[in-house]
């Protein structure tokens, strides 16, 4: 926890969540609780969810909507944007400009808010030019949450991205997203040898042509990555029959074939951007063996459900995707219990997502650990 | 637990709920079981409920009546007051004498039940001495247990402390008690100047006449502090019209509008000692984040439910209160638990009460464990 | 658990259980999961339950059948007999001989699934012997389940073999059992001066003239114990009347009063062989507080519920003997728990097993203690 979810940029909510000022939502990772509360600037901010005076928590909902941020203890007012404004019957040489909430820091990407519990946050302006390029055509902010699952999946959260970055499993357990999900690790550039498809190389030029990157990218330390793929036979999106989910789109993009942006951001998340809709999955760890996943449905904010979209339709491949996933984690992390686990070896052909995730893991941890026994050598 | 919980004296039952020989109570805290049973002679005593053959518990049940305390294992039988007295097919040098019940430290103190677990126990001669003065009129041998309620707070004990030694959170949280309990700090003396009310001193000073005393009294060590409190607007008792809850009173008072006899005692127990009524809170320890709760409202033993009191009456008060209180300490422990949490400053005016709670729990703690460090060296 | 249960040989299953080539078992203690699979050639096996890729669990569920081994995760499939037949996709120069499942020590003794998970297991040839001879007449092969329970008791498992080690408590507990049980705790050899009744020899004798050994006999380190003993009254198995619960036999032995054969083997399992069935039992540890046990009644394989046994005429004596020992044991648990308990006397008489038991543990002990400080000293 202390080497990767308080050190890192982690994914929050879509920013549609919240759209008027006084709007927040708590998150909770680890020891901390955050509120994420739009200002009355229309800013974005996070603070830790804990009065100045004794600690109580300020929100005590997940999520709700208030003029002031009021401690429900002893009444504290604090303003949205952190300054403490009313304690009642404190002494004359109580300062409150000293009292204001504690900031946590917080960028607003794209339409996707990111936090950071560090006391300096890593460098996260690449990220923030890549997804100003590659989320454009998505246009998160005009957006508006149509459906959210929260999961919890007995696996170590490791467990959980080791199985995300590969499909060597899907064939064997997932039958519904394998009507329209390409198998093929060259399809998305997950194969050890980085081979792509002809297939996904032509669908890139075809969305560049109209102003949608989709080459695939990543991050300096292979933290994050983007990547258009196309659907298997022309599919528009993840539904049963291939077709819109949605027919008002979330998107500019000008034909509904587009295929499916994805995206991942170690380690607190993975999206799919489609011409229709967004599908945006947030994790977080419970304790080693439990992990919490959170999926939303993003559709444009002007879409109708039951005239432009029906719930079912929409939701169910990666509603039953997420239930095989949790059954093979859950499995995985049954089986490597045991003493006479140990390791086996990778397919390179399939598996070069999962070897990537490893390398980066390792080597996240490998520094955090050489800074603090430098610290402590200090 | 062992530098507080298994060292000081602890309130444990009010004796009228043990009324008759053989009329036992299990009491827990921490690791320890403890068996309260009162013998033949009336007198009441404390054993640790352990059999002395291979340890079973004696008593299974949290509260009964049994001539005899026997092992529901192999059925060893003990007297009331402690020795083994049957021991089925033991060898003829065994010795019964030697294998009686382990007591433990107990006090009837005016009618309430104090144990202490340590080895030597703190001296209690200057609490049964006040308690003598200040209980005389509320007769609580001749009570009974109306109503008793118990809940588990998701808090420290020590948070539930120190939300009780302030009521700087009652306007925000507490509306049924506000109606009678006075929210000003001085009129029981937990502002930090130490200042009484001049209500309080005109009420004492009435009280004292028909032989009621009131004083604000505390502990030598600050462990315990009787004194006695006008409710608002001569209310009578904590019910939402401020007229008495019983009508046959629980105490010799010549008159009903009494107030509050205020009483606690650190680390397991607050009271409040009405005309009409007792109210007796028991506070247990169950992990760092768990404290158990546990209220009792006594009543004169002839009082008959449906005549002289109704019992949603005689308790909503402090149901309420105890409900509300619950909440504000799971906030306050839900919020402290980041690591972003630094102690505020206390209001003076208001949270003197908690501050000398705060002053007594860190020089009991120092003391231990100077007194453990010299053990050490030695 | 490392030096007992990790190492010494453990009871898991009745062959019986699992009659076709591809029948599994999964058997959990501790971290590890053990498949216990039938192969084609009719012998029983056990495997880690880890795959040889990821290490998910192989056999999702307790029990089942499978023509081979196939993980849920990617489908690599394994022989019933260990070796890895097919691994999709994985590179040319990947050896599939090399990555089998890795085998558990396992015997099949006269019809008893016993394992070891230690990498040397200790000596079993005496015990296979003796149950050859003991077990003959009861014929477990061909033998089917025909009822099992499990319950969780709160209780250390040696907590409960001390209570199945001795019948001190049969009197005051089990008023089921004590109808054709003896508590005599010479009928059995329970007491420490190891006499036994003149009623158990007579006994003894009338089996061994029929070919059925009887007489008490001891592992050599003390591990494991068979020894045939009379019920009372002539009663012909554990049922209200003490007439036999089961008209087909389960034994070839030519009379329905041939007593209880009763065998133990240190850590997991007790029996009773019986004219018409027979009960196993098996003890796992699930933590410090908890003891899973597992009772499975075997009758004939060819009995016929209804018309050859009633279920519950079969089962209550034990089922309620099991209720009746998890309350002892449970309290017994909860008892010991204080640190006022010291462990007091034992009956001679009566306690002689629990005395032995508790010898065998602390020589198993002090023995792995000294191999692990030489080990370390080397």
């Amino acid at each position: 926890m202390d080497h990767i979810w308080y050190r890192e940029w982690l994914f929050t909510i879509p920013s549609c969540e919240i759209p008027k000022a006084g709007d927040y939502v708590v998150y909770t990772v680890g020891v901390y609780s955050v509120v994420i509360v739009r200002g009355d600037d229309g800013k974005v901010r996070a603070f830790h969810n804990s009065c100045r005076h004794r600690g109580s928590v300020l929100c005590k909902t997940k999520k709700g909507t208030n003029p002031k941020l009021v401690c429900p203890y002893h009444q504290w007012t604090y303003e949205l944007d952190g300054p403490l404004i009313w304690a009642r019957d404190m002494e004359a040489d109580f300062d409150v400009t000293k009292h204001g909430l504690k900031a946590v820091h917080c960028r607003n990407i794209s339409g996707l808010i990111y936090i950071c519990l560090a006391g300096e946050a890593p460098d996260i302006e690449p990220f923030v030019a890549t997804s100003a390029r590659y989320l454009a055509p998505h246009d998160l902010e005009n957006s508006k949450v149509a459906f959210e699952s929260t999961i919890v999946e007995e696996g170590n959260w490791k467990l959980v991205w080791e199985n995300n970055r590969e499909c060597y499993h899907c064939a064997g357990n997932h039958p519904a997203l394998c009507r329209t999900f390409p198998e093929d690790p060259h399809a998305v550039g997950n194969s050890r040898d980085g081979v792509l498809a002809s297939t996904q190389n032509a669908h890139v030029a075809r969305c560049e042509a109209v102003g949608a990157p989709g080459a695939r990218v990543e991050g300096p330390h292979g933290e994050w990555c983007f990547v258009r793929t196309p659907l298997l036979r022309a599919a528009e999106s993840y539904t049963m029959d291939g077709k819109v989910a949605v027919t008002k789109p979330n998107s500019t993009l000008p034909f509904k074939d587009a295929g499916s942006l994805l995206k991942y951001s170690y380690p607190a998340s993975w999206n799919h951007f489609l011409s229709d809709c967004s599908i945006v999955f947030r994790l977080t760890p419970i304790s080693p063996t439990e992990t919490e996943l959170t999926t939303k449905w993003l559709v444009h904010k002007d879409a109708v459900e039951g005239r432009d979209y029906d719930l079912t339709r929409l939701t169910e491949v990666w509603v039953a995707t997420n239930a095989e996933d949790r059954e093979v984690v859950e499995n995985n992390q049954r089986g490597i219990r045991t003493p006479a686990y140990e390791p086996g070896r990778y397919s390179d052909i399939h598996e070069g997502g999962v070897i990537q995730f490893v390398n980066w893991y390792a080597s996240v941890l490998s520094g955090a650990i050489a800074a603090s026994n430098q610290a402590a050598a200090e």
